[in-house]
């Protein structure tokens, strides 16, 4: 398969790379296989040579690697969008932990609305995601089954809680919680274990609820299955006020420490929120090679103060977006974006207030470090940062050969009006005209404030086209 | 015009009244005549006789009252959604000032950014627009035009400032500047003198750009033309801490008291952003019956600072949104709520973390004001506040009798085949099956944060169907 287009990708925070008018090839096993300017004598030759036909992306047009969610409670989609205003131990009890036992109890619910997650997941362009589940395995085994059949990058969290406050929606011990986190293991795996490595699509991620549904008992057999297998690992960590006090007078600890004396902080892991992480536990969790699922919006709604994201970054904390539905109530990673952007935007003003003195000058000692992070820094998180934070096969995030191709088409303007697409509105002032011929980065940048589904073509996993289930 | 069906209002803050299976009647001047329950005797009596066809709102529908947008700098919608990376003094002359200099010197331009903005907004179900144009009175009449023939209400200001940072984009002096003020004001009026007054839907506005734009011998005879012709006021006060600085070093005072002093803080005058005025100054303006309004989005580019909402409206401060494009990019007054409730919340987890003690313990002296908006409260803003901030006609931003009928059809779910309509999904459990038979708030909440323009199938303003221009 090829294609000859604009490209556009971010190899690294804060780099938007335009390749103009490139050429991609993708080998059968939906790995990119070349990647050169189309005018270039190989490029030529091959598009000369090639018996498919290439694929065009037109003027006005580019592929961007998909978008990684790293944090998305798959059966909480049932009620997104509702119920936003309780604290979140009141939230879970009240509205998640229900439809969760609902799902459970209801398989036909289940498939249906992971069904129609996927077709959310892909009229967004979301090509990986990293899914918490429920604690029965069969409905986890549902949804393994439906985001591979959907062709969606899958990870799949059976959840452990031997502890909740409600009674009917817990496994009934440590024990039965490990058999039945193990068993999902073996099952998730047997999903796909007759296909290709390539097609092989959902993998099974160890999933401790949060420290306050699991005992140490759990925490502990959880870290040596995660071990033992050599499993990645998801949680909640350091999310909200309540939640923290819960932790520290229950238990005596706080989160980090009780996740890393588990062995459950490893390069394999990734841990949603960390709103409440310090300069310190960061360049602790960066040293484990933790990863942060940072969702913005989600923390608006649970935490009571925002995620240091420019520090967790300076850190070496690989950082990817989350959704975090229905914590979050946007399926849309570009909802993420703008939403990181703006908390980050917020930090970045009280850090200016507080380092200003009253005659509007720079005070003694202040930091002058730039807390915000612009819609570039925002794109790299939600595709190559992403993909790194998740460990996604080499190079995914980005255009290079040998990386799985999962891209996104995304359409600005009409190559035969002009017209944005969409929500996009473009006038023909003389530069603009002139811009016109290629596609301007403040384009991409528009799109990235304004885009929508409608500016979204086509998506591909793993060299596949993917659609709604 | 009759309408039967569902009708949502907001009549107070925090009120959310769903009116199910009303009549709703229109008089020729587009002002509600009638709005009852359709079962009591009276409107059983009006259905039967009326000679209309009356217009079914079927289940899984409703009217709302169209958006009021507070703030919009009508040119600067020719590049939003782009360069939201320098600090306001900068951006303005970097984008906002070239802009508009654009637009002055090529009317066909103008008329081309302004049709198409009133096709956002009513693809976006705004009804009402406070605008700021540009410095050159023709193309300000371009803009009430366009507006008028579109059908939506619109409060034109034609910019006043003799100082700029662009000293090819000011006026030459105050006595120039007023000149040009007063002369936009008869022509505004002059464009719709020949219609009934309820067909006339623009009015000018007197509008300082800002303090920093304006001499204060230009802001008193700003002040001086409100109070002769009774006319409404809009500027940008207390918005950026770079702004704030540059006013008190180079005038020697707040904008507040600058505004104040030359009568330009009336009961007639909306200020946006105001995101540096504490508790004195909100009690201040309160006093003075000047409106705020608030543009969550755009404070987070440029001002270091969110503006005290939940302090304004306990003050009695009337607050209505604002997108302020383009210092915001998007028109959508949907993103302006949702972004105000995300941004309240973290100014009350903020407050949160200030009162508790390090035991997790309500601090001695704790406020326990809850700084949070939530959804229904926003809505009110949109709607209601709003149509009181701009001191619409009598009951405008409620479905009450006497009110002009300014409202918008939001489907949430097809009433046959009960599948939610664009990014609404609902699910068959028991519960919402029963539910599905009227319309939940839930389902309103959830239009409320994953609806768009697909949910809105038609938007009315002084009771005439408006659609694109």
């Amino acid at each position: 398969m090829w294609f000859r287009g604009d490209l556009v990708h971010c190899p690294n925070l804060g780099e938007l790379n335009v390749l103009y008018d490139y050429i991609l090839g993708v080998d059968q096993s939906g790995y990119i296989a070349y990647v050169a300017p189309a005018t270039t004598a190989e490029s030529l030759a091959i598009i000369h040579a090639s018996k498919e036909p290439i694929i065009l992306v037109p003027r006005g047009s580019f592929l961007l690697p998909t978008f990684c969610d790293l944090h998305l409670h798959a059966p909480q989609f049932l009620y997104q969008g509702t119920g936003l205003h309780l604290p979140l131990m009141e939230w879970l009890n009240e509205y998640a932990f229900r439809a969760e036992e609902s799902l459970d109890a209801n398989p036909i619910l289940a498939e249906k609305v992971y069904r129609r997650l996927a077709t959310r997941l892909i009229e967004n362009g979301t090509g990986a995601v990293l899914l918490f589940g429920t604690i029965k395995t069969e409905t986890n085994i549902i949804l393994a089954r439906v985001m591979q059949e959907a062709g969606l990058r899958a990870f799949v969290g059976k959840l452990s809680m031997d502890i909740s406050s409600r009674a009917t929606y817990v496994e009934q011990s440590a024990e039965s919680s490990l058999h039945s986190a193990r068993s999902f293991v073996d099952q998730c795996h047997n999903l796909c274990a007759h296909m290709p490595a390539h097609e092989r699509l959902v993998e099974p991620v160890i999933t401790p609820r949060f420290v306050p549904t699991c005992s140490d008992g759990l925490l502990e057999g959880l870290g040596k299955l995660a071990a033992e297998k050599t499993l990645r690992v998801q949680s909640h960590m350091a999310e909200a006020h309540d939640q923290m006090d819960w932790v520290r007078r229950e238990r005596g600890a706080d989160d980090v420490d009780i996740f890393a004396r588990h062995g459950l902080l490893t390069p394999r892991t990734v841990q949603a929120h960390c709103t409440f992480l310090g300069a310190p536990a960061l360049s602790d969790i960066a040293r484990r090679g933790t990863a942060v699922a940072h969702c913005p919006l989600s923390n608006a709604y649970f935490s009571a103060q925002p995620f240091r994201l420019r520090e967790a970054l300076q850190r070496g904390v690989r950082v990817g977006l989350g959704t975090d539905i229905a914590g979050g109530y946007d399926v849309d990673i570009m909802g993420s974006m703008r939403q990181a952007v703006a908390v980050s935007r917020m930090r970045e003003g009280a850090r200016i207030m507080a380092d200003t003195n009253e005659d509007g000058q720079v005070a003694e000692g202040a930091r002058q470090v730039n807390l915000a992070v612009d819609w570039k820094e925002a794109l790299y998180l939600a595709t190559r940062g992403g993909a790194l934070a998740l460990g996604l096969p080499a190079g995914c995030g980005t255009f290079t050969v040998g990386a799985p191709f999962d891209a996104q088409f995304i359409r600005v303007f009409s190559e035969t009006t002009g017209e944005g697409i969409g929500s996009l509105d473009f006038f023909d002032t003389d530069k603009n005209a002139a811009k016109r011929k290629t596609l301007a980065v403040d384009m991409i940048e528009k799109w990235w404030c304004l885009g929508d589904h409608r500016n979204r073509e086509g998506m591909w996993v793993q060299g596949r086209k993917v659609s709604a289930p």
